[in-house]
């Protein structure tokens, strides 16, 4: 397809989040924005003007039409996750490439099918998990991989941010027609792939939710933890949702080496992110302090991580299809489920197959 | 017993943590060593020379001729936890105040005769978690407390540390005989006592210990995890030993704070320490970035903090008997053991009962 020229995107929907995800293609170098659609014109109309669309951007009051329009290479979907099966399958069925927002799909067997839909028609499938693509998470894995940090014994990790009582009520993700993974879904999402990324994408044999999982009227959750426990005798914990003060927390402990950040989903600020590095720690004489002391360090990006995102994306699919972002979904998914699944059998271990 | 002069104390044992508390006991401003005892008087004298005792230390073959020693007014007791019982118990009986290392028994049944005994006594017990007794503990309490931070929702520790394998083969803390709880009585004491310092001592209602459990071939805990729940839906986890890199953290979230410090047990420095707090916490506009970031604050401190706490236990035992120490001790003991109970039971939930 699309060879030295950009990706032109087509953005189904004008989520929020399509705000953040239209400057990022704006930003990056290969992409470019063709069109966006939305059921009303008028608020796609709005939303182009609020976020500076050139006049080149075609505007329809549809999605369908957006995966009509040829000129359009790929999409990025914003929608709820109910109806990511029906408009990723169709849009792949449609040619086009697909940037997918988290979770992306309410369980694996839908996921399945919008990936064997992207396979039967050559597309590119990445899911919009940005912070993969900063320059940090490179950087952190060089740490992990270094032989002094040792096998790694456990991750811990953290999402949570304090949503207001609108959020609560009115929010696609608090919705069980829409969002059923409610927070599981969005801040559990993060978590579990943090834990999985720690690992380079071993699957855990066993997933337990921990007692506590707080839930809606609607049964829909909106705050959980769970441990996992891999064939090694690794560990992990999250703990996630939409109750408490906004927290990013990973943490990786490895025999001889600890990481730790805690802003992993959008950096504190855009310019730079950092991460803490202690290696080999020990103490002083006595033991009245740390020897040596933990190190920061600072990662600086040209692009915000989102902008990189769309920038390997179109890389993609600007040439063959690599299906690692495919696999690791995949992978986040069947973590999710079986998390889901502990929490509706009263919180009993899940074995996680494959 | 002792106005308006120094608190003597009597030192049971050798141990290598006696190094350090030799050391506070000089510093604290009100106490003074008078006496140590061990079962060698080679290994005491040579003790006594390596920590430049003065030469008004009395030098005891025996923990009994400490105890029987009437210028000892108080004795800190770092023996194996399975020699608790009879040693503070006796001591008690001696009329002398007990500072007491932790774990401070192997289960709770043991602590309460311990405490009946300072009781029938009027002796002042404490145990010997040296981290409460830094100014950093009280400036966060003091945030903990701040409405802006609003009602505590999570609360996270991890306490390890990457043992040598000597100390895998003998260290006392690895043996059935001498410290039966292991891991979870030396590092996961510390994460128990964070977690429930940060709830102001309310106990969960029920405790859950993590799959994943690591047992030596004696049946002793390396490492472990626990989950906690509380009546009105707080959550915790700790995650705790001796096979991962030494990691001290502890996270607290609230309705609209976190608080952070990767330091808790053991600060980095010994003059000052810090922890980081965010509060109301957001993001900038299209989510970039994080507004306000939160912010380091550094409290420093004349004296170590094991020097506070002896200067804090020899004032205890120069007025009347406080038995806040005994309380706050009792409850970390009871869920240390309703943990151990849970793993026991193959990581079902118990109930905390006081």
């Amino acid at each position: 397809m699309a060879e030295n020229r950009p990706i032109r995107f087509g953005i189904l929907g004008c989520a929020d989040i399509a705000r953040k995800v239209s400057r990022a293609i704006t930003l990056a170098p290969n992409a470019t924005i063709a069109a966006i659609g939305s059921r009303s014109a008028d608020k796609a109309k709005r939303f182009a003007v609020e976020n500076r669309y050139d006049d080149s951007v075609t505007i329809y009051s549809s999605y369908e039409a957006v995966l009509d329009d040829e000129t359009v290479d790929a999409v990025y979907v914003p929608l709820p996750t109910s109806l990511h099966v029906r408009w990723a399958v169709m849009a792949a069925k449609k040619k086009k490439h697909i940037l997918l927002e988290k979770p992306v799909a309410l369980n694996v067997v839908e996921l399945d099918q919008i990936l064997a839909a992207c396979e039967a028609n050559g597309v590119q499938f990445m899911d919009a998990t940005m912070w993969m693509h900063h320059p940090r998470t490179n950087k952190m894995r060089e740490t992990l991989l270094d032989p002094r940090f040792g096998e790694i014994k456990s991750i811990h990790t953290i999402f949570t941010f304090s949503a207001d009582p609108d959020f609560l009520e009115n929010d696609i993700r608090v919705k069980p027609d829409l969002d059923a993974l409610g927070g599981l879904g969005d801040t559990g999402w993060y978590c579990t792939r943090a834990i999985l990324w720690a690992v380079d994408y071993e699957l855990p044999k066993s997933v337990t939710a921990l007692r506590g999982a707080v839930f809606n009227n609607s049964g829909v959750i909106l705050a959980c933890g769970a441990s996992f426990l891999w064939e090694d005798g690794k560990v992990a914990t999250f703990h996630c949702g939409f109750l408490a003060n906004l927290s990013m927390d990973v943490t990786v402990i490895g025999k001889n080496g600890t990481l730790h950040l805690n802003d992993f989903v959008i950096p504190f600020t855009e310019k730079y992110a950092s991460f803490s590095l202690a290696m080999e720690s020990g103490f002083t004489e006595l033991v009245t302090g740390w020897l040596p002391i933990p190190s920061q360090h600072v990662v600086t990006t040209e692009l915000p991580q989102e902008a990189l995102m769309v920038k390997e994306f179109s890389r993609l699919a600007s040439s063959e299809v690599d299906k690692k972002w495919a696999t690791i979904s995949r992978k986040t998914q069947l973590v999710i489920d079986a998390v889901k699944a502990s929490i509706d059998k009263g919180f009993e271990p899940i074995e996680v197959v494959a």
